[in-house]
């Protein structure tokens, strides 16, 4: 089986995550075996693991560590980010996804939501088969909670023009942070250690995932769509407005506003305007900084970890997945 | 508060119903009100609350019924079955449920969606708060991946004018029976009944599942859209063939050809020229005779279930609940 390539220069931890995904892949059965393909191989495209890696590098610390729990975990928060990416295709009506067809566009509505659903219960299932204790499992159930509560409060900003960057952050932080922080925190409860060391990690994840996602918005601007597998500025169109384009309406308002009314009307050379605005008016620097701020941020708790290989590694992809070329 | 009148004739459970309502509610929290209102509201608009109280029935026939812990099961099976009714008007793009506007018309898709899972997750916090062992979660969530992997299998039957009644009967085992089931089957364990026993509750439920789909897809032939609360035959239009159009298919199959042909455009006059068919062919009253079939499969163990006055209960609300006026 082959993951991302970012993976090879941890070897170690490259296996774990290939145990994890063939975890994954022998708890998805479908009597509908098109679809159980269908799953099973976006499972397999191109997906950087990042939450489940964190959660089985986090894992390590406590003196309870036990991999193949920690790789059921891990496998957890992963079905469980797949989930919410074919729900989101659904609700975008996203044609492609990591430069494959999403599974609504290849199966229909019907089937993405409820293979969505499906994989919701995956999720748990692995969790509760897993876990040593029902408290892992309801942390777990409680940080998904929160995570679907975010999806809803952002709906309110949709088309938003007035959206500040205090929105943009609350909106992120439901939507991506929060389930950074939990592969960390889970991780590191069911190491072993205790919950002020997992409320670190908790804060460290939930940094690299605001991190992370800022950084994904900023991508959003600064690639065509052919290098970036999806339509470019789709999220625009859908009404999202992320850190670039918000920084961009605070230095000019005016030239944007007629652009975004049009919402789904916006045409390609509408959405390539608006890149180019974006661009000129400095918003992916101003963004860039906003990610480098939470980037540190991470960056000093991880610093203080405890010295172990696992500590080094956390560090090393942090880093690298953060810097991104823009 | 306020339940479907079918409970005034038994108080105790009529109080039991409304305590397990009252902490569906208590569990519902978004920073987004109107959308928390609207999903407590469809909580309280009209549902029979049939599963739920089932689950408390059941659950009293152990030595370690625990009135608490039932409600809390009870509540995540009413719930899990929202989040499903939620999806489902996602994936019909049904303007109304029980009379009411749904979540999809009322606040869009992206809503519908993200709500629909938001409660699944608060159907397993109920679970996982609540239950006295991880089996018992083990359980729930096996029960839950079953029903949706149901929902993903039939799919394939779509617009499928050759569809048997064998394969509508697979059909409505993974939609509705299947949750029947879990119902009773896991209100028997929580009571702490031994396995056995809770697998004749099973069949029970599944049974009683089975009966109470046939009877709702009779009905869909029966009734006009006023009484019914929503559009008549929307199932048909698209593509979900039921027991009463299936045999009268079977008694003749090519004046119906042309007419299910047409799909999504079929018209109001199309359908009722269908409805009508069906009842002249006789559809209704062969499946009248399949649900009969299957109440008496769930009647007879219920007859031979201990004595007791929730044994009672059980026996006339299956009675009246599979005797819906057609």
């Amino acid at each position: 089986m082959k993951i991302h390539p970012m993976w090879e220069a941890y070897p170690e931890l490259q296996s774990e995550l290939i145990q994890t995904i063939e975890l994954i892949d022998s708890k998805i059965h479908l009597r509908n075996k098109p679809i159980e393909h269908a799953l099973i191989d976006m499972m397999h495209t191109g997906g950087k693991l990042v939450r489940p890696a964190y959660t089985l590098l986090f894992s390590t610390f406590g003196e309870d560590h036990d991999p193949s729990r920690a790789r059921a975990l891990a496998a957890a928060i992963e079905v469980l980010h797949m989930a919410t990416l074919i729900h989101d295709d659904v609700i975008d009506d996203s044609p492609k996804r990591r430069g494959q067809k999403t599974i609504q566009s290849k199966y229909g509505k019907d089937v993405a939501v409820y293979a969505g659903d499906y994989l919701f219960t995956v999720s748990f299932k692995l969790l509760t088969d897993y876990s040593n204790s029902v408290k892992q499992t309801q942390i777990n159930t409680k940080g998904m909670e929160r995570i679907l509560m975010g999806e809803i409060d952002q709906m309110n900003l949709r088309y938003h023009q007035k959206i500040t960057v205090r929105n943009y952050l609350t909106q992120i932080s439901g939507k991506t942070a929060q389930l950074f922080a939990l592969a960390c925190y889970s991780g590191a409860l069911e190491g072993g250690q205790n919950e002020r060391f997992a409320r670190n990690c908790y804060y460290i994840g939930s940094h690299i995932g605001m991190a992370f996602q800022i950084m994904d918005d900023i991508l959003d601007y600064s690639q065509t769509t052919e290098s970036f597998g999806k339509p470019v500025l789709e999220d625009v169109r859908q009404g999202i407005y992320s850190a670039p384009l918000i920084y961009a309406m605070r230095e000019n308002y005016t030239v944007f506003k007629e652009l975004l009314g049009k919402k789904e009307q916006m045409t390609n050379e509408d959405t390539a305007k608006v890149q180019q605005l974006v661009i000129d008016l400095g918003g992916l620097d101003e963004a860039q900084r906003l990610a480098g701020k939470y980037t540190d941020k991470a960056l000093k708790p991880i610093n203080q970890l405890p010295a172990s290989p696992e500590k080094e590694i956390i560090r090393k992809v942090t880093v690298s997945l953060l810097q991104r070329t823009i």
